[in-house]
């Protein structure tokens, strides 16, 4: 179920809400740490509870493969098998379908998958995948879909949009048949760099219903200017009264952006990669801990943080560990990115509630992009 | 400061004691985790502190090379440098002479060293080694000592005790002209396996005098039979009221060994680096988690253990995570790991304590080499 909290009068879209899952509340906007096979790199549960984390995201194409269902049914549900005791939204393998491409062949019954582990084949069908979410249990499940590469041409995507649609309507009516109530179903919203066909994805999967809807195939090498153009075009035109989620998305920029139009709910493993290749998220910009100049400062990454790692740790320090290749810096790097994304959401949500958004939006960007 | 505490009335030689320093006590026997460039590899000091560990290992060939003693100076300590704000000790880089062979060259004055980072030449003394650990401002500082390759002539021998010798005559001198008072300093008995030359070595140090002893030159290939003739030769003519320390072991079978003689400091690589290859310790043996028998094994690791992974997750969830080579598999090891040698020394000291712990070596003996 989703409550909308505040809609910002200040002139911008934005809006606070929460959604209720059966594993607990989770404030939106959110963002979501990305825990594809069962983990969230460099972070243990215990870590991503005190850094406030609400929900995380795993993905069915991974987890099928590795650990496979047989120990998550006995675990009981994908929550159990990890630790992990608040909510959890599981993709659906349609983003697999996409970069696994020559690994993957789609055609009207499903998609076949060579395994990027081992080579094996298999078929999922939208109803498979409904079935396997049901093993995990997660509180949000995301259909199967599809979308052509970038770039692509227009028959392309309206042959992705078209089996999108259809599969849609296929994982919804598996859903309701046999998916357990206190879960819930996101459709996703195709249709390539075409606005055109973006309404026309958002119309059919509308008149299907489903408890929230997802902006797929977006932050996949398209341009800003189409990225922008695109969330501009459609998230407007989302039910108000139900949850919009961004996938794959985004930089700070990109997030301040669409949460303007109207998104409640971003994914992405940018905290989590960017820390382990050292490059980190602070309020005045971002710093690449690798840089001679950090070799003797001993001033925290971040004054304005109050993660672990700020306030316990030098930039000498995290770059010596970087440098050294020391396991820990991906550790205290992945702690201070993945908590300064939090905290930016949190931010982002008590400036919605004071109706004051673009003014959040505008200070954050002047100091992040002015740097240090 | 060391003071005996209860030596075991049951026949044993093993003994506790609390070394006093400047950044608090220690019990002993104790165990060391290892944190050669500045951190103890998966763990954060949060969690060292957590699982009890009272004090951490560095090694000064490795922080003079990187970070470099400019940022440590800086800083103030290598203590304030990563922020662990108990006790620490630097090994010398004896040991590195030895595992480096062929990048190194001894001489009477000191070693030169082909830097194992860029190949950069450097020349270490036995003076300037207690220099660097000053600056470091660890609170036990090892001599620089020399060993031969095992298996090693006699006149190899000989020459490395020799060098060790005349090398720790000199280190204490310039310990004791410049060496801060709150800081020990302890000579490393070498000799190899030639109990002659190990009683030698012995009495020329005990001669300079140092605030403890280590045995060196051990746990690097020699049979097990070696192992337990040196220990059983050397240790029980040590100083009594000095600590003893065993540098570089060991298994827990080892550590019992040793202590029984009246060794009282262990440091040892062995459960983090085989933390990270899945090899796990437990109360009833050894457990190689990535084995196809924990697949769907939703039993905690060891139940006997009270540790941060064995509490909430199981070996299904740790396999699957090793077998992703996933970086959690490494934290959660490590974790598990460094708690079981923690806990075990804890246990050790306290059937000391109890006069009994002849009886907890056969007891934990039984069970570790039963297995599951």
């Amino acid at each position: 179920m989703f409550k909308l909290k505040n809609e910002d009068n200040g002139g911008a879209g934005a809006r606070t809400g929460v959604l209720s899952t059966k594993m607990g509340d989770i404030e939106t906007p959110v963002f979501m740490p990305v825990g594809t096979a069962g983990a969230v790199k460099g972070v243990t549960e215990e870590v991503l509870n005190s850094i406030g984390a609400s929900i995380i995201l795993g993905n069915t194409y991974h987890l099928f493969l590795r650990p496979g269902m047989e120990v998550i049914k006995k675990a009981g549900s994908l929550h159990k098998f990890i630790s992990w005791k608040k909510p959890i939204l599981t993709d659906s393998g349609g983003f697999q379908i996409f970069s696994l491409q020559g690994n993957s062949k789609v055609e009207e019954k499903g998609v076949e998958f060579k395994s990027h582990l081992d080579g094996s084949k298999f078929f999922l069908t939208p109803e498979s995948v409904v079935d396997i979410q049901n093993i995990l249990d997660s509180d949000i499940q995301m259909v199967l879909d599809n979308f052509a590469p970038n770039p692509s041409s227009h028959k392309e995507d309206k042959f992705a949009l078209d089996i999108t649609t259809l599969w849609a309507r296929r994982a919804r009516e598996r859903f309701l048949e046999v998916g357990k109530r206190e879960n819930m179903q996101f459709g996703i919203i195709q249709g390539g760099l075409n606005e055109d066909m973006r309404s026309e994805s958002l119309e059919k999967l509308t008149r299907i219903g489903f408890d929230g809807y997802a902006v797929g195939g977006l932050s996949v090498g398209e341009s800003r200017e189409d990225f922008l153009r695109i969330i501009s075009h459609i998230v407007p035109a989302m039910d108000p009264q139900k949850p919009h989620y961004l996938m794959g998305s985004g930089t700070p920029e990109e997030i301040l952006f669409a949460v303007e139009k109207g998104i409640d709910m971003f994914d992405c493993v940018m905290p989590t990669r960017n820390a382990r290749n050292g490059s980190l998220f602070t309020w005045s910009g971002k710093v690449s801990i690798k840089n001679e100049k950090h070799k003797l400062d001993l001033s925290p990454l971040d004054k304005d943080c109050g993660c672990y790692t700020c306030k316990n740790f030098s930039r000498a320090y995290l770059r010596h560990l970087y440098i050294s290749r020391e396991i820990n810096s991906s550790i205290l790097n992945s702690i201070h990115n993945l908590r300064f994304y939090l905290d930016f959401m949190q931010k982002i949500r008590y400036s919605i509630d004071s109706d004051k958004f673009l003014e959040f939006r505008d200070k954050f960007l002047f100091k992040y992009n002015k740097g240090e």
